[in-house]
């Protein structure tokens, strides 16, 4: 929080630190808000300064005054989407945005990193779930426990050990109704309004809406083509003690970056040394192009400071919502307490259902297919952004693109043109703790087919270049 | 919490607020506590009450003095078991124990409120979900709608309807994966640390958690065979301007009472006269033994104060884990903002899966097949239960019986016993905000045959007896 709060004016701190307390819900829809003069004296700040904050904050239906006895936090269904002078209501505009972009029904799907339906072996697993009702009669009846189907640990126990040679045992795992599910089952349990995490910039936006929900005030961490900035790291780590690093060092989403190996190694040497937590999430290890990605982070992890995420329903069947989470007993135990008052565990029938494809033989050919598929798509895409000036790093795995505009466009205002020609993508804000990166954009080759693809990107750059 | 505190020392209401803040997660572990010094400043109370209260938490292990730098939160990890002299810790020791007892696997399964897999129509299932498959070709390759898949909702909202006159659209209700997932998702989107909320004495011990999780206070509002004292509900309101009231009027868990028809529309005046939302458990509804109970107090609601969970899953298909909250349109909004980060929503193939069973005739025979099942069951247990001089209050619909005991018997003592001899139960202090009720015992008959029920109760009564 401090790296953004350098790059704001003292009363945006102030209306920064209040809105983070509402957005984390330590204050409340109609909670009364400390006065003027209590906050002034409080930080030691000229009451003018604390005035013109909550003056924004009023303007931004974020707080409202009630007669004459105060400052009082509003309700959260006033959240409106006309102010973008102000960076932080920008990031939680864009927020909501979001989630208006993936309900909207688009022809041209260049928002969600999400498989084409069509890609995926439906007519298998139809023919195929019977025989899971025959190996378990009785799957419907019974709730699976809370951690996971154990034969499901253990496999993938077993799969860690083959795959990556980690040591992995059934007891370190936790099955979670999707890669989401696991970030903000770590979120609740790890994370209270004081603490600080690092997250890379730029970076999964759902993930960062996750941890703000608890209370965590995001410091950004370089990511680039080569990796981290180690030493940028590890002074945070030295001055602001944050919690734990959230991160995606493989295929990155959305730059589609991947840590080098040897970075790998560092990262763990630096949380063990600084007590930082290292949340590792993988959600697209299998979808590579050419070679095979290095190993998790969690692989050098000694001590229990690496928690893996492991997604694989995205690209296998992403219908079943199956992730695990991988990581030191002591942390599962604190997991296990939180999640059995989140939902009681996932079902069973979806664990029994991905156990069994993830086995089999036809899963291995699936994953084959859809890569060759995926790096076709991919090109297709670049293909048509090749017609401009954007530039981007060609990804060697993942579902996006990470593409950066001319300044000459407002991908705002490209973003509602877009969408008026039913196309859809993510804007680059979204992606960025700071709430700025706003030439850029993040473009999906996943959902639709070659022929959309060339369709579609056509459109997105007549628009894009009507405009510049 | 005020009505807790009355019956507490000085220094237990320290040690109270103390624990709550650090079971609310507002304070985490390794988190450094407030010096004796500013704390006893900060209330006007006695050092040394407050050195007291610290020792407490030391002996307790929620709290360690670091060298000489002062106190600081523990490991969540090192809850023990051993210390019930402390009403607080207790509740925390009866809870963690809870999640041991149900893990427990033994013969004779009084603890859980499950159906009996053996009741279900596990045959029917296995020949049936194919036909999803073909209805649905790329069921397990999409994703449902965050707020539930809409032909399910649609279903839903026609089914309430019809059955209870609502006049629900689908644009009210939102498809959780089960019960506890839909009160958690409330407590978190409504509750902060400061919030105070009633909830009944007994309750249900998962949701005093999910409560308790997000910083909830809670004041224990007395449930009687002829319903609540509304005039203590309304005083409470008055006093402690609780945010909500969470209840279960129809066949309660674990009292097994029912709500009358004209106190559930006093209940919904009341709660628009103080604001107080009410979140209404529904999950027995369908389990009466004779006649219909009253319809939901949602039936009641104009204004939007009402939030009505109803579960299916429960007595349908466990394995499915689906539930409906029906509600305010701008409630729903605030939960779906938060759902986003949660899971961002249930799979479509349980939703699908439990949506054509729940539409077919098949489904109407079964919940009639199982009501006379369960009525069977229930009066077994009692059978054995007039033997002794225990007193409960038969109930008309549900899973449990809420026994009384003789003084004379230790409750915890009595369950480690039974849990050694392969009999598991609920203790009544589980279900008290309070803590206390320690001669009351939750057994539940929903989930072991005639067969089992009688060998399972003559052994529990012959331990019970042994001890008094």
């Amino acid at each position: 929080m401090a790296i953004i709060k350098q790059t704001l004016p003292l009363y945006q701190q102030v209306y920064q630190d209040i809105l983070s307390r509402i957005q984390s819900a330590e204050w409340k829809s109609g909670d009364k808000l400390p006065s003027v003069r209590t906050l002034a004296r409080e930080r030691g700040i000229h009451r003018l300064t604390v005035l013109k904050a909550y003056q924004l904050l009023m303007n931004d239906d974020w707080v409202y005054v009630k007669d004459k006895s105060g400052y009082y936090v509003g309700s959260q269904r006033q959240y409106h989407f006309t102010d973008h002078s102000n960076p932080i209501v920008h990031s939680l505009v864009q927020k909501n945005h979001l989630s208006e972009i993936h309900q909207a029904d688009v022809t041209f799907q260049f928002s969600k990193a999400l498989i084409d339906p069509a890609l995926l072996p439906n007519q298998f697993f139809s023919n195929y779930v019977k025989d899971i009702f025959d190996k378990y009669p009785k799957v419907l009846s019974t709730y699976a426990p809370l951690e996971g189907d154990f034969e499901l640990c253990t496999y993938l126990a077993q799969f860690f050990h083959e795959k990556h040679t980690l040591p992995v045992n059934p007891e370190q795992i936790l099955i979670t109704s999707g890669a989401q599910q696991a970030i903000h089952l770590i979120a609740e349990a790890f994370i209270s309004s004081k603490d600080v995490i690092l997250m890379e910039r730029p970076c999964y936006g759902a993930a960062m809406g996750a941890f703000r929900q608890q209370g965590a005030s995001i410091i950004p961490v370089d990511i680039f083509q080569s990796g981290y900035d180690l030493s940028q790291i590890e002074s945070y780590m030295k001055e602001y003690k944050p919690k734990l690093f959230y991160c995606n060092p493989t295929f990155h989403n959305p730059a589609g970056y991947t840590i080098p190996d040897e970075q790998r190694k560092q990262l763990v040497d630096l949380a063990k040394d600084y007590q930082c937590f290292i949340v590792e999430d993988d959600a697209f290890y299998d979808m590579y192009f050419d070679e095979e990605p290095p190993h998790p982070i969690y692989k050098y992890d000694t001590d229990g400071y690496v928690i893996y995420i492991r997604g694989f329903s995205k690209y296998i069947a992403p219908g079943l919502r199956i992730a695990a989470i991988t990581c030191h007993p002591n942390i599962k135990k604190d997991l296990l307490s939180i999640r059995s008052l989140i939902d009681n565990g996932s079902p069973l029938l979806t664990q029994k259902i991905f156990l069994h494809y993830f086995q089999s033989e036809r899963m291995r050919q699936h994953i084959e297919k859809l890569r060759i598929a995926l790096q076709i798509r991919k090109e297709t895409m670049e293909f048509e952004l090749r017609k401009t000036s954007w530039k981007w790093v060609s990804p060697s795995g993942g579902f996006n693109l990470w593409v950066e505009c001319p300044s000459s466009i407002s991908i705002e205002k490209l973003l509602k043109e877009c969408l008026d020609a039913s196309i859809s993508f993510v804007p680059g804000s979204v992606c960025d703790p700071k709430n700025e990166m706003n030439h850029y954009l993040r473009l999906s080759y996943s959902y639709n087919n070659e022929g959309q693809i060339h369709e579609g990107m056509k459109r997105l750059i007549s628009i894009a270049e009507g405009m510049s």
